[in-house]
């Protein structure tokens, strides 16, 4: 049974009223754990819209476990603005913040120590207390569109960001503790963020709850859970932005389908994950272009290049035409790059994973 | 030899000056005749400059027989406007006036008829004379740039004016009456137009000398070539904006270096040309999206698509997620599509050749 | 008695749907001419909104003599796109198109010839159904809400299209044989227009009666009224874009009220006319900038200059700071000025009225 | 004397170099302070340009005491990317970060404590190196541009960054022990703010001292000057973007000649400060627009509002015109406001002044 709701975010000068589509699929076992699924937070980034198209369509047929919400569309100003072709879709076009900057610890002060599941229960409802309060007051739209998002994550073990990034290869962000859980989705790719809050969506989940449980634990907290079995929250990037495929839309579905297996809120057995890579978020580097021209992304995304092999060449035209190279500082494999070939010094030229784990 | 000089084009607010490379290959054999090729003057569509950097390769190994003159970076103003990481090239982003709707017809009056060599240089000292009368006045940037270039061509037997579209296979622009040679660029979509004048650099070529046949034909003037040996221009479409490709640089110089062979500019003989497909300009269907969404392109650019047969999809959010096709009204060729999966109602979602002549 | 209905004119990637107020308000008198009144098809100028509003309540108040359509918010797409602080309103931000270019010219072909009122009433209906197929077509959404707006004025004798420009004075475009009833709208600065079809919607009245009175004039048609009760189109540039003043509303409301007594859609006896000023379109200069650098506007926009005098002093910083002065080169009313103190070299400074007549 | 050198700040696509004009005038008095001025880092925010050419003239005619350095058009990239006719000026259109967040804290470690003269030298001496070789990062050009501007205020006693807001009335942010000197700038609204540094150019150089400042005093530092001898930055902001009066310069240029007076930097004796109104940083409130529409802004700028009072009317179209207020929530005075009438719900409507005091 899938309803459907529509959460109002904003009116605009014209008049129109802009809203969000929010799937609730209840789920067949009352005991199972809740995901929560979002998609487009960055107006361009529109690959997670098909992949809860088919994840609707896979609910369709076989229900989940557990409930799943599942919310396309998630941020419909930033859809609408466009600039020639493209969409503006990753900052605010009037203010500059990143969309996706915007979410909120919320402080929860629990005095009690009831059991684990009780617990987890006051503290959600403090969190949903703390959020609407803040709704109260006189809020950016992009504040009170993330804390209107991040109140409906409310309740949900797994809160899912899909996301796509500039021209990239697919992958993933994850809290440490998470990693052996984080390779169910099938993205050979793995960032691995600790607890440190920057506004993200994912990140106002995880680093709420593992705060929380580093306090329980300094306090002798009888009923601690495994950390991998806190509320948690991952980025997915699927691909390039401003584009969508039906086809691979039902690959990435497979892939969130296998984690919500492996965490019974989906029937049945989870293939076990591939191998892949892991990278620290600090060794997640940005090479900024030394070259000002135009770019030729030679390296293959996703795949590793030795220290010393090119990256990119960049053309220039001086006393003649010269290819400007940029070569690897470091073993490292290219994860995404700029969305244009035309590049001003300075700007970020493409992202490497350095110091990778295999896993 | 390669002769390089700097045309300043624009004063900016800061103080900067922005000027643009022109390079000058003096060809072997005085007799031959002379090429004008200009690449980016949409500043967003780049593989032009990776020709012409090519080219430039090619000729410092063999230099032409005719004169050559390659502009790369043909409006640096356009190039180096950013919004996202995308370039605002195609229009002004003050005005929204198209870069390449600017050129100018010079009219040109001839009272003598010598024979048509000497004519063609008398017309072509008119043209440039009207054209620097011109530049005298109040102008637009826009149309102060268009004028700077058209001047660089005067003298040049054959303008080519190297351009990029959206998403898109590569294809050509050329006169009707240059089919035949056109296709010697080996690019096997060609659109075939008319004598119309609408501000491109190519038509400001092509109809000049048209228009100037027509009349020489009417008043029976006696030393009339045959209208394939007229000045003229095209306008070739390297495939997708935003994106360079060294490697396919190397195949796009290939076809234009067969073009210039052809024409006796190179030396050696041409390599026949491949079958193709040729569209009238009137034949060449804009299709506006019905549908609000996000698109899956699922067509194949440059491959017939039957009456019937799916062109794009695009996904929507209502009850629950549905995919609304779009379908070939008639028989016809996807050549480019929007550069985003993001689509409005009414936008263009893509551009199709229909009544395709196979050659 | 006002009416509203909302005509759906978009939808958007996101799923929203746009429309567009229309009020309609009855006059008293059934033989009253009728008027059509729209604002803000351009979305940043929005002045002309505040007008309507001005207008609504007058009507509420004391309703008109004849029919009156009041349509502001005429283009929400527009309204709602935003760059910065600002609205992208005066072109598609997709493909560069102003939007008061996309109006077309309904060809009628009247075979009989009864008296006026009748033969107006049918060419009235042949526009209707013109515009009606033209909408079936597949069009861009800029052509496609153009033709919307465009069928809402057929029937009505006049058509005032509210407009606002840059940083300028209030002016106002007329057909050159009504420029004794514009006068009336107490604007004392007025461009006078000949029968030119450029796409406007003014035009787009203009054009097609005032070419058609020609045809019957040339036909000796015996009932031919005088020219100037022709439907007839007004183009009013209420101040700059991006502002909007409710007390000036009063005032601008006052004027068109003013107008609609002379033309008996008001009761009561209309104003004289203030004197003003009446330029020719030919003689409505730009002046692009051949400075680039910071702008003071140092002329009075709507007081005239004469010949030498400064219009203008741009900042450059050289050795040393200078300002560099732009002066009329023959005696002017410079009427509107560039959004911004920051300008390029051969951007448009400024606009000025020349050779004006006092009238 | 006045020496002009050219900072070369960033390479674009296109081939151009961007660079800034660094005017240096030597003062009469070695011994004086030194003052470092700089404009137009947010590219849009063009008065301060008019300030520093009125400043040159000043100082041509009667050399300073003390070196001033004068640095207009501090952001080249900034001023000269467009859309429609205004400027991209605030944040980088391609990552929307703010351009004036970018500066850094420089660490210093001093171990040995000289008298303050001595020790001010050496800290320069090391904040210098530090941000020298910060410069040999890979690093965003709004970082590097941020460090190479920050390595010239190095050396300066105080640091002017001129800046300009929305629409706004002139005010001025000052470190909170600074009010009294501040007050010589002339400008009747003040900012007073904290040690907290966030990234802006003032607060670089307040923040950096007046922490160092502290761990002097907690470690008993005998020759440790009062703070006000601190160096210190400030940030002017000098009304509404996008505009520049040469009139109104001389204005702004003679309230910062006032402030250099009293400091010794220009000779003669410094006018007493007006009357004014203090604000400290976290009592300037944003208010976000509740209503969607057009703005009507009437408050007065720099002017108070008691409780309950009128600050803004949004006009909107339901089943009729309607003006929603806006109320000032409590006695404030209204400082800036959104630079246009369209405002979409959630949007920045105006900033306040609450809690002032009157100095």
């Amino acid at each position: 049974m899938c309803a459907l709701k529509r959460l109002p975010v904003r009116s605009l000068a014209s008049g129109a009223k802009l809203d969000i589509p929010v799937y609730t699929i209840k789920g067949c076992n009352p005991h199972a754990k809740r995901a929560y699924i979002q998609s487009s937070m960055h107006g361009s980034e529109v690959q997670g819209n098909a992949v809860i198209a088919a994840l609707l369509e896979v609910f369709e047929q076989t229900p989940p476990e557990g409930d799943v919400v599942l919310v396309p569309n998630a941020n419909p100003f930033a859809i609408n603005q466009k600039s020639a072709e493209y969409t503006l879709g990753r900052f605010d076009p009037t203010t500059g913040e990143n969309w996706n900057r915007n979410y909120w610890l919320p402080t929860t002060r629990v005095t009690q120590r009831p059991a684990w599941k009780t617990l987890q229960r006051k503290v959600w409802a403090q969190m949903a207390s703390a959020i609407r309060a803040r709704l109260e007051d006189n809020l950016s739209f992009g504040e009170r569109l993330a804390l209107k998002l991040q109140l409906l994550t409310v309740g949900a073990d797994y809160v899912i960001d899909l996301h796509c990034a500039n021209i990239s290869a697919r992958h993933l962000y994850a809290p440490q503790y998470a990693e052996a859980c984080a390779r169910y989705f099938q993205i050979p790719l793995m960032l691995s963020i600790p607890n440190d809050f920057g506004g993200a969506m994912d990140e106002s989940v995880s680093c709420a709850w593992w705060t929380f449980w580093h306090e329980l634990q300094a306090q002798g907290y009888p009923d601690l859970p495994p950390r991998r079995e806190l509320p948690q929250g991952y980025t997915l990037e699927l691909g390039g932005h401003e584009v969508i495929s039906r086809d691979a839309a039902k690959r990435d579905a497979a892939g969130v389908v296998n984690f919500l297996r492996h965490k019974g809120i989906v029937a049945g057995r989870a293939q076990k994950p591939k191998s892949g890579f892991v990278c620290s978020l600090q060794d997640y580097k940005t090479i900024y272009s030394r070259h000002a021209g135009h770019v030729d992304f030679t390296a293959t995304l996703g795949s590793c290049v030795a220290k010393g092999g090119l990256l990119a060449q960049t053309l220039q035209f001086g006393r003649t035409a010269s290819w400007q190279p940029t070569l690897a500082e470091e073993s490292c494999i290219p994860v995404l790059h700029h969305s244009s070939a035309v590049i001003h010094e300075g700007s970020e030229l493409m992202k490497v994973f350095t110091k990778v784990r295999k896993v």
